[in-house]
């Protein structure tokens, strides 16, 4: 077993003064841990069917699709606003001042699909709390949440409360 | 051998009139498609020492990393300005009308290293050409670029001469 935490940079008063930011491209970089994060990850959801992950952009697209290629499933992009070039599902979320929105294909997903939402950051919960709701809305069911990061403090875990929950590094 | 292009969604007319977008997200949600076009592109690199796999934001984030998790190599993403969170090496390029420019880690690459750049699409070859570059100012070797699908009538393989282009779907 290999310390992952190790391989997490950690930059103070990132983005802004008294933030503590923690950079998995360190992680990224380093073939063992880059392996181990996603083998970790996948493999808490190897014993059930999943047919599709979903990763949010930009960040969350890096280890989703990874993630679905170790779990023999699809991967589908929610992207920003605007950016997908089909039909679109929309969902609005709050941030701390103010609102965002994200979107996915509408034919991304078929009733009945089993799907997996994968991040590299759980904070608040909002995004993911967002796209489950998407998922629900072109009729999938929502198998399971992994993260790489879990910052316990926001309680993004509560807003999450209907799903299975599981992140690698707690903070 | 399945026919990936018949996973590939055409899209006439956008972004804009007279513009034909190919598709890939029909691709990724199809497990067996996903899987034969990560296997494609990391199978033309698998007899070669290949230490880091280069994505470039948004899309590139997508196919980058799952090659870089089947060649057991690491992966570095390549972002938009003021994204990445430490000191950064940048990079400027032509778009059709005006500039843009893209950043890496300066930590991100150590000398020697053989770096492999994925990305979704080879169009005029501009952002995969400043990718190079970045790559070899930190003293890194560009062992090889693949993409998923290649316009040939734009001739970003021309621009791109100096390395080995690989690109799995031709339009």
């Amino acid at each position: 077993m290999i310390d992952l935490k190790r391989l997490v940079r950690e930059i103070p008063d990132y983005p802004k003064p008294g933030i503590l930011f923690y950079d998995i491209t360190t992680l990224l970089k380093d073939p063992v841990g880059l392996h181990w994060a996603v083998d970790i990850l996948a493999n808490t959801f190897l014993a059930q069917k999943i047919d599709l992950v979903i990763g949010i952009e930009a960040r969350g697209f890096i280890f989703a699709p990874m993630v679905a290629y170790r779990l023999n499933a699809g991967f589908v992009p929610v992207r920003k606003p605007n950016k997908l070039p089909a039909a679109r599902a929309s969902m609005s979320y709050s941030l701390e001042y103010g609102k965002d929105a994200i979107e996915i294909h509408r034919d991304a997903i078929c009733a009945g699909n089993d799907v997996l939402i994968i991040d590299d950051l759980l904070a608040t919960g909002g995004t993911a709390a967002a796209t489950a709701k998407l998922v629900e809305s072109l009729g999938g069911r929502v198998a399971g949440m992994g993260f790489i990061i879990e910052l316990e403090e926001l309680k993004g875990r509560e807003k999450l409360n209907a799903y299975p929950v599981h992140s690698i590094l707690k903070y």
